[in-house]
Order: structure tokens, then C-alpha cells, then sequence
């Protein structure tokens, strides 16, 4: 049997997760792996975490050295080696030796390319001139950060983007004293999450010191950018700027080896990960994937699908075949002391892709109230009203929080429905979770919906009702509004309610609060059954305080 | 329409979310629950928290009050009131009212039996003379227990019984400084994992300072309690005892209206959780269902189920048909600094029911190794070679435990297979998991075990491998082997293996081994495509060491 030769081209999450597991499945091939940087295998997602010396030591984001992995895997790794082009014809890689200068063939059986995603750098007038300026992909990007804030000392910082690699490195520069502020295009941070569940994070930030300027973009850098013009006419001065609003894929040698492409330019694969090239392989960040919900085509940048993606690309290159379906973008972070994760689509990518669907705004606690240390986990998750499929849900919190992710990500990879989370089995101990988990009351909540047990209105809905004098209930306890509440609306806790239905018109409906959703479905239930027509707001006043507060 | 009359035997976990829910669905229904305690609603789980002080309110303790609920929900709610007698025929129940030492009937058109399960009590000689001996299940234990503490201010104390009451119990009167002795009749604690994960809590608790007696029962309890005398001979002197050996159904009432009773006396019901009288439901504890595993009736006394299971009653009373599919046992325990989480069947249950079963260790890292606060979760999967139907799993570990489980529970109820965990998309970022969820991984090694790609041998044959001089190779790093390492193998690390194979002889299978199972695996796969007869050693010197440290 001829020996295969497979050269792969970057060396970190796709590549080297690609090159590890072939080896094990193909202890004969010839594998290089081409790294035009220092390091291969590097950890880029702790990337920010030590800039804010949380993580300690710099070695322990190298993974693996080339000399480790080759070692443990017999690689031919080639560090400072950058593939510059593919010549599908002659079946070989042109590459440059960045260290001797010097560009040499190799040939192949197979290519595979995990290039990833560079930051994207539009031509803002100034940007070019910034001696300050910085993105953040790999780790000679982290020592030059590193050492401006270690030497320079700088004393405020502009994060210029609020995904999560701004929101990290928000964080972590506040961690090393800096007044940081972060600026953001959007109405809010973290895309992933929806607006009302953003807002959690924006109060939480601004708590932690970090100015947030929304709905607002860069205009010009100005003196060398100390200071920064922002579209509104707002000025910033600042000693330090971490660019970074969002990537986009290397495409380059995919493009000049006239590979098919597809959204944003992110290299097309089929369901093998081969590119238009069957000698071709392609994964990771570059490439174009189908959303797991709605089958669109999509650039979910993420790097569990990268490492998974690896491993199957092996597996497909010594022919025990497998298919990639699809990217649900499961994602997490941690903002300050919060948590935010998500699965699937968000309310605004449904409302793009014309999706039908239902909203549940909850807030159970993270685990039982009377075990110490429990916090409130919002959570949002839509579903479609129809078929019951679960399209996706967000959550943010102290604890907890990407738990409920991961069960909801699991359910929807099965096939579960929005319903049927009602009867997952899930753990409970006291310092875990309560009898009933936070998926369980989803899950509940949306066979409510789904039988008609009780119609919701939306946080935004508010400000019509009101305007349209709406009966609106308050069926909190007295005392609990003094900490706020909707204006215009009547105060009837609900231990009264059934006692005072006579203050209530029957004509109109009758739109009722609580402080999550609870006690407003418990008052829903008692009205209709008294013959009022009722909504109650989902997921209370603590859903429209965290937007209004 | 007439109003449906329902009575309800119990009024906490099981009986509460009954009426709870029924109120929701029927406004008009006449619910009285009886409760023959002081207290409904509270929360079980939390009492040895409350007695170690860990929860410091005794109010936090009581979820739901009988005014409060009342006022909610509008249900007649009896505490103090015994039901005594089920008279089918006239459909009544005979109560006795404790406070006024009254008996009167109440004629029903449905009962909802949800009387717990009460602690074993053997007729051990000396058990009935204890003037320590407490057992623990409900408010008035709890006091009795926290108090004997707070005033008797005894410094010994003997737990009998290592299930999840007897071990939270120790922990917590650790806490309050007593020298805790754990006395257990198994050769573990823990009975729902397996010996070899025990082993690593057996190592825990011992290091936090509990005396652990495995494999010996108690034979008399001596000097009103002071002293106990086990089968071994042994003495322990103690100032206090708890004895929590087990729960038995609470099935007399069920027993004397001749319901069918089912495995241990558990009250038999269908699938609608009606008993074999129509107008009776059961459940909780007190009631036998389907292992969601295995299919063999079994009782699995757990507060997720009962919760549960009484929404579903509820559904069924007001005619919204539901059933209950059954109990897969997934429960979660903090035990000192470690958690210990499982679900499903474990060996010792596989091996019982004849299943045909595979078995994982795994020790993967809580979350990204490179961010602080890693550790390692020992992780177990039981799965069928065959069907790859997964029949359960265990973890144990310091943090990110109880969440793999969750997700594992959630698989299960899904019917995934072991090897589609591999395909799960859980979320990443370093301080949460890495790249590759440790469930990710239980499906990797599924996987490779399913195609043949290594084959193992577990920590319990090592024993007869080195009595019959088999060839076992320790691909560790020389240093690792300070730390201790198994009898006569011979060290060969993994980066020298390709050029040392010569030194292992081709006709006999050779045993690897490394610290956690990753190495090993790469040593299989390279002496297997060399032509080698290998099996690596399933969770490593990590697993064996738990067991032989
Ligand atoms: C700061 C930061 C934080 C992140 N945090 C998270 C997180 O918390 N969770 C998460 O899921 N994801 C996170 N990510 C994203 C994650 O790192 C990526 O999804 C993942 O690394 C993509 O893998 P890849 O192999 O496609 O690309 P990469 O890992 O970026 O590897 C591509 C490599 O290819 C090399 N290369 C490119 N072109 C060539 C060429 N022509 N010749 C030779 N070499 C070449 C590059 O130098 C690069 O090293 C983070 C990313 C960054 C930058
Ligand atoms: C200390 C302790 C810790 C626990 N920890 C956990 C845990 O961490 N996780 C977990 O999942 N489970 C745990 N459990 C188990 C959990 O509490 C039970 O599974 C659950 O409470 C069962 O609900 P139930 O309604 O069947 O019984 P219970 O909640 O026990 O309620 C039964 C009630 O019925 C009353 N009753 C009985 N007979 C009559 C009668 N004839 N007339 C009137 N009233 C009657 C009893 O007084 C009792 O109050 C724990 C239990 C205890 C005791
Ligand atoms: C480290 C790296 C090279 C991948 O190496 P890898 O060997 O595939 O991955 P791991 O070390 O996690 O090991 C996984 C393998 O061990 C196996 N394994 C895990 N635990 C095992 C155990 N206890 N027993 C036996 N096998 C085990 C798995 O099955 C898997 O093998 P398979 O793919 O052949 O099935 C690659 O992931 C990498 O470069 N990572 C750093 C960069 C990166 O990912 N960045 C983004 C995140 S920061
Ligand atoms: C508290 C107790 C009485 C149950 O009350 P409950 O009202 O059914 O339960 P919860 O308060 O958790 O509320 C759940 C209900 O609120 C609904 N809900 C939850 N969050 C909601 C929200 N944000 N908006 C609307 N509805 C919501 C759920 O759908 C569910 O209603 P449903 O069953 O009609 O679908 C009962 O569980 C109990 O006694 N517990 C203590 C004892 C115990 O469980 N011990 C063992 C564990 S320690």
C-alpha cells in the first residue's frame, strides 16, 4: 500500500486536531503540517485571560510544542512555513521558509486547510497611524498587548466591538486597572444573546466600571490614535485600543486556487468537509457551514466544531466516512461575574429567516433557594408553535447558567421538543439544582403555552399598552414595588386576586405582572377560569427591569 | 359540572406539586391535602444543611407555608391530620385529627397517595434503648438532631449507613467539629456508582478526617447507645448516632385497603400512576416504577421524580392524560469538597440484570487545563457493545460534574447512542469546559472501542494479568512513575515507543498503561498497526490507584 501524503496547512485547532487523529488512524501516512507562526496547538481562546494574568504563565497556552507533538505523533511540523499557493494541477503546495527566506514545493495526496479567521480591519481614516492599536489572534498579538500594558502603563483602554473577544478583553483589562471603555455598532452587546437578555450584561458591565457606548461606531483615529472620534461626534481619548469587531475567513489560498465559496467568502465544503476539490479538505474557522436550525448557510467561528472537524476530516482521509451536519453555534463566556451561553437561533435571526415562533422569558434560581449561594438564571428560549421544535435559548447568570446550555444543546441534537424538556431527569441536590430543574420549567412552560393554559405578551409590548390605557395588573405584593414597577398599573397581590375579581372589567382584557412570570401565569389561571379574557408578561418585571431600569 | 373532590395523603414533595398543579388546571376542584406533620412543603433535601449550619435560617427551610399556600391556592390544607384508613367501598378516608384527638371521615372522588418512604429500623438489640439514635427525615428529626448538637455538645458521632443521607450527614457534622466514624455494610459508600469511583470518594472523606468501616454492620448497640459493638467485633464508642440504613415505602394504608403492592412493598401503579384502585393515584416514594434502563420494576426514591410525578397526577386528574415512563435514577451529591453524580444502571446492577455491557473511565479536566481551577472529573459509562444503547453513567470529581451527568440523562431520555455523544456541540470557553466536552469524549472512546481501534482491560484484572507474568508496559514519563506506578511492568514512554519496539516480544498481547488512558491509547494504536496483540489499560493508573493507593 502506497503511503498517503497529507500536508496540512495551519497548525492549531482544525489543523493539529486533524494531524493528531490521523496519525492514530494511520500510523504510515506522511503528515506536514504547515505553521507560518511560532506556535502550533496554541490555546487562542485563553488568549485574553492572559493579558489579565488570570492565566499565569505564559507555556501553559502552548498546548503542544512541535517538538512534543511531533514526538508523541511522528509529524512533520514546520513552523515559520507559510503556504503561499496550491497548484491543483501539479497536486502540489508552494511554500515560504519565512525564517531562510526561501520557497519550496511539496507535494500531496490530500491538502487540508484550517487557515481560520483573521480580524477584519476596515480602512477607518487613522487606523493605519495608531501606535496603539491592537487585534487579538494569536500569541505574538498577546505579548505585544502583554508588553504595552506591562511597560507602557497605559491607564484607560477603547475596546472597539462588544463580541466576545471585546467583551473578554474588556474584562480583563479592567482586571489590570485600566478604565476601560467598549463600543459597540449594535443596540448591544454579545450578538449571540437577544437585546433584553443583553441588557443583563450592560447593567452588569457598567457595575464593573466599563463605560458602554452603544449604537455608536469609529469615525477617525486621531493623534496617532490617543484619540478616537466616534460617528455620534463623541470623543475618546485613550491610551490603548483593542480592534476587534469581528473576523473573517482566510480565503486567500482557497480563492487563488479558484475553490468554491460561499457567504462572506468562507470556503464552501460539502458534508465531508471536502471542498470543490475532493483532494481538498477544509474545516475549522475559513469554512461555510449549515446552520444546525434552519439549514442556512453560515460562518459559525467557534472552536469546538473546529476540533470536532478535525477529527472527521481524519476520519474521511483514511475513508472511514463521516458527516459534519452542521453548526448550532453552542456558545459561552464569562463577562465579570456573570455567565452568558447560548444555543441555536436568536429572536433575531428568526425574525430574519421569517421563522414562526414563540418566546419564554424565565428566572428560576440556579439551584434551591434555601442552599446558600443560589442566583437567579434568566433565561429566554424560542420554539417553534407549531411542530414544538426548539430553535434556540440564551441564558445569563452567576451559576449554572451554560448547564442549562449544554441540556438544551443535547435536546435539540436529539430531536427533542420544547415540551418534552418538561420531562428530562436531570440531577438534583440542593447545592445543584432544585426537583424541578430550570430546562424542566421551559419545558413546562411551553406545553402551558402550547394547551392554552395561558397567553403571554412580550417586555416591548409594554409601552402600547400603556399608551392604549390597557388594563395592566400588578399582582406582586405591595412592598415589592417599591423597588419599581410599570407605570399605570393597578396593585392586586395575588393572594387577593380572588377576592377582588369585581375590580376587574370583563370586557377588556385584563394584561398581568409579576416578579418572573410565576405568580402572573398562577393569577393567568385563576382569571381565565373566571371567565376574563387575560396575557400574562413573560418573564415578568424582572425580564422588562432589566431593559428599563 | 360537578366539582371533583380530591384528597391528597401527604403534603410535600409528592403532595404539594399535586395540588399545586390541580389548582392551576381546575379552579373549581375541592383539594384537601392532609398532612399528619407539622409541616408541608419543606425542602427534605436541605435538613442535614441546616443541621451542619450550612443553611442558617430554619425558615429557609419551609418553601411553602400552610397559610401561604393556602392563600395562593386556595386548598384546605390539614396539617396535624393522620389519614388512617382508605374505605374503597364508601370512598372515604378516616383521618385522625392529632391536635384534638378526633377522627372523622372525608368521602372523596379522587385520593393522591404521597406518603414517602420512612427510614429502616431493624430490631438491632440495644436499637430500641439509643438515648442518641436519631434517624432523619423531616422537620421535627432535623430539631431533635440540632438540637441534641447544639446542647448536648457531643464529639463523636457514628453514622450508619454510607448512602447520600448517611454521607451528607457526615459531612455536616464535621462541619460542627465532631470526629465522625462512617459504618457501612457494603464494601462502598455510595451505592448508585460503582466500587472503583467510591474508591475515590472512600480516599476523600478519609482525608477529611472521617473514620470509614466498610464491609462490617452493626451486631448490638450497647450502654444506651454510647457504645456499638459491629459484626467484626469492633467497638466504637460514640456520643451520637445516626442511623440511615434506607427508606421503605410508606404502604400501609395502601396495604390495608388491599391496593396492589409491588418490588420492597412499593405501591403499585400504571403508567398514569393510578393504582390498582382507579380512583387512587400514588407516587413519590412510596410507589414502584419501570427503571427507564433495564425495564424491571425497581424504587428509586428521589425528589426530581416525586415532583414530577405529581404534575403529572394532576394532569390526569382534570383528564389531560400523561404518563410517567419511569425513573432512570440521576442524582447528584456534594460530598465535602467533591461531587459525586450518576445515572442509569451501574455495573453492579448491569452485571445483576444480565446486561451485556462495555465499560469507559475517562478522566477528563472539569475545564480547559490551561485556565485555573481545573481539575480532573473521573468519569465512568456503561454502554451495549451491540446497540451502543447507553446504560448509564457516573462521575466524580470537584466541579463540572453534575452538568456532564445532566447532559449524559439527557442523551438517554433522547435514546442517543454512546457514540453520538461525540457529535454533541456543548458550550466552550476555557473557564467552562474545553474544545472537547469530557462527554465529547466518553463518545470518542465509544467509538474507538466500537471500531476496534483498542481494545482494554480493566484496573480488576490487573491482578491475574501480573500473576501469569503477562508483558505490561508503562508509556508514562519515568518521573511520573514516583508517584507510584503497577508492580512488574516494564516503563517505556510513549515518545520512544517507535523506536523501542523490539524490545517487546510479538507473540504475546501486551499489556499499556498510562496515567489517565490517552497515552495508552496511542501506544495501542501504534504497536496494533505494528502488528502487536494490545490492549491498553480503561482509565489508566488513575483509575487503579484509586483502588490500590
Ligand atoms: C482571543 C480569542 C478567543 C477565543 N475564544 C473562544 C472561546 O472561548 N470559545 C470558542 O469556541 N472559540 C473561541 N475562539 C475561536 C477559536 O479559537 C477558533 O474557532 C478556532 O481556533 C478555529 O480553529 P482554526 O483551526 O480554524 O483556526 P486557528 O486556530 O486560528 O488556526 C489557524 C492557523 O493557521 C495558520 N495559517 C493561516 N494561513 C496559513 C498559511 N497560508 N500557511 C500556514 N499557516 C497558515 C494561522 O497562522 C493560524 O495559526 C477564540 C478566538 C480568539 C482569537
Ligand atoms: C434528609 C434527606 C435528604 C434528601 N436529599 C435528596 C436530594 O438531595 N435529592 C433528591 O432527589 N432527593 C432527596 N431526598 C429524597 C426526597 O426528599 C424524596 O424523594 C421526596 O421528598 C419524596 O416525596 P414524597 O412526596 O414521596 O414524600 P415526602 O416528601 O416524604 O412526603 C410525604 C409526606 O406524607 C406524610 N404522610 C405519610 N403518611 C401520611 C398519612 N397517612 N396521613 C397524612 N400524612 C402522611 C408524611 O408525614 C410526609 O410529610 C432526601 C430525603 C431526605 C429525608
Ligand atoms: C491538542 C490537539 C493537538 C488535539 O489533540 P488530540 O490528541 O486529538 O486531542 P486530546 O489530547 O484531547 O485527546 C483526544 C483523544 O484521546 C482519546 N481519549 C481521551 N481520553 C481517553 C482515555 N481516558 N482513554 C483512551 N482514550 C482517550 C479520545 O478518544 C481522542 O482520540 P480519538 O480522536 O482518536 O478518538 C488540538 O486539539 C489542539 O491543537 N488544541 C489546541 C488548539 C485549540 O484547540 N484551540 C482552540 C481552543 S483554545
Ligand atoms: C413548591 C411546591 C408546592 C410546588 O409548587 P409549584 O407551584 O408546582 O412549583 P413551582 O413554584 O416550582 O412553580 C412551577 C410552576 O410555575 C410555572 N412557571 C415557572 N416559571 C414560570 C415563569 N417564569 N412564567 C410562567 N410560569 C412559570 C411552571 O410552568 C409550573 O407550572 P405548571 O406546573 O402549571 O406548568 C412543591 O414543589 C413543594 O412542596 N416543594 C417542596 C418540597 C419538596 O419538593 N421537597 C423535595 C425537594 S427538597
Amino acid at each position: 500500500m502506497k503511503k498517503k501524503k497529507i500536508l496540512i496547512v495551519g497548525g492549531v485547532a482544525g489543523g493539529a486536531s486533524t494531524a493528531a487523529r490521523l496519525r492514530r488512524l494511520d500510523e504510515n501516512a506522511e503528515i506536514i503540517m504547515f505553521e507560518r507562526g511560532e506556535h502550533i496547538s496554541f490555546a487562542n481562546c485563553g488568549l485574553p485571560y492572559y493579558i489579565g494574568e488570570v492565566i499565569q504563565q505564559r507555556d501553559a497556552l502552548l498546548v503542544q510544542t512541535p517538538e512534543g507533538m511531533s514526538a508523541k505523533f511522528n509529524i512533520d511540523i514546520r513552523v515559520f512555513n507559510e503556504v503561499t499557493k496550491i497548484d491543483r494541477e501539479k497536486k502540489v503546495l508552494q511554500v515560504k521558509d519565512l525564517k531562510n527566506n526561501r520557497t519550496y514545493e511539496e507535494s500531496y495526496d490530500y491538502v487540508v486547510l484550517s487557515p481560520g479567521a483573521s480580524p477584519i480591519m476596515p480602512p477607518i481614516p487613522g487606523i493605519k497611524e495608531c501606535k496603539n492599536l491592537f487585534t487579538l489572534r494569536n500569541i505574538p498579538d498577546t505579548d505585544a498587548i502583554k508588553s504595552f500594558v506591562d511597560n507602557k502603563k497605559p491607564k484607560t483602554a477603547a475596546v472597539i466591538g462588544g463580541g466576545f473577544i471585546g467583551v473578554e478583553m474588556a474584562e480583563n483589562l479592567v482586571h489590570r486597572g485600566l478604565k476601560v471603555s467598549l463600543v459597540e455598532m449594535a443596540d448591544q452587546i454579545m450578538g449571540p444573546i437577544d437585546y433584553e437578555m443583553a441588557s443583563i450584561l450592560h447593567n452588569h458591565i457598567e457595575d464593573k466600571g466599563v463605560q458602554l457606548i452603544l449604537e455608536d461606531g469609529v469615525k477617525s483615529f486621531e493623534k496617532d490614535g490617543k484619540e478616537i472620534i466616534l460617528q455620534s461626534g463623541k470623543k475618546i481619548n485613550t491610551d490603548l485600543i483593542i480592534f476587534s469587531i469581528g473576523v473573517r475567513p482566510e480565503n486567500q489560498l482557497a480563492k487563488d486556487a479558484n475553490l468554491e465559496l460561499g457567504v462572506g467568502g468562507a470556503i464552501k465544503v460539502n458534508e465531508y468537509l471536502e471542498t470543490s476539490d475532493p483532494s481538498i479538505y477544509a474545516l475549522g474557522d475559513a469554512i461555510q457551514v449549515k446552520d444546525y436550525i434552519n439549514g442556512q448557510d453560515a460562518i459559525i467561528p467557534l472552536a469546538g466544531p473546529a476540533n470536532k472537524q478535525g477529527r472527521i476530516v481524519a476520519n474521511n482521509l483514511v475513508g472511514k466516512k463521516e458527516k459534519y451536519v452542521g453548526t448550532m453555534g453552542s456558545a459561552v463566556a464569562k463577562v465579570f461575574d456573570m455567565t452568558v451561553a447560548s444555543v441555536g437561533n436568536n429572536e433575531k435571526i428568526a425574525k430574519k429567516q421569517n421563522l414562526k415562533y414563540e418566546v419564554i422569558h424565565i428566572h428560576p434560581g440556579s439551584h434551591a433557594g434555601y442552599y446558600p449561594g443560589a442566583f437567579p438564571i434568566s433565561m429566554k428560549m424560542l420554539f417553534d408553535p407549531k411542530t414544538d421544535k426548539i430553535l434556540g435559548a440564551q441564558a445569563v447568570g452567576y451559576d449554572g447558567v451554560e448547564k442549562r446550555i449544554d441540556v438544551i444543546a443535547t435536546a435539540i441534537k436529539a430531536g427533542l421538543k420544547a415540551t418534552d424538556l418538561k420531562d428530562l431527569e436531570l440531577t438534583y441536590a440542593p447545592p445543584f439544582s432544585s426537583a424541578k430543574d430550570p430546562v424542566n420549567m421551559l419545558g413546562f412552560v411551553a406545553e402551558n403555552m402550547k394547551h392554552g393554559l395561558v397567553e403571554t405578551f412580550q417586555w416591548h409590548e409594554v409601552k402600547a399598552l400603556q399608551d392604549n390605557k390597557a388594563v395592566l395588573v400588578d399582582v406582586r405584593e405591595e412592598i415589592e414595588r417599591e423597588l419599581g414597577f410599570i407605570e399605570n398599573t393597578i396593585n392586586i397581590p395575588l393572594g387577593q386576586l380572588r377576592n377582588r375579581l369585581s375590580e376587574l372589567p370583563k370586557k377588556e382584557t385584563i394584561y398581568v405582572y409579576c416578579q418572573v412570570g410565576i405568580r402572573g401565569y398562577l393569577a393567568a389561571r385563576i382569571l381565565t377560569q373566571a371567565g376574563y379574557k387575560v396575557k400574562n408578561l413573560d418573564g415578568g418585571y424582572k425580564t422588562y427591569g432589566a431593559v428599563f431600569r
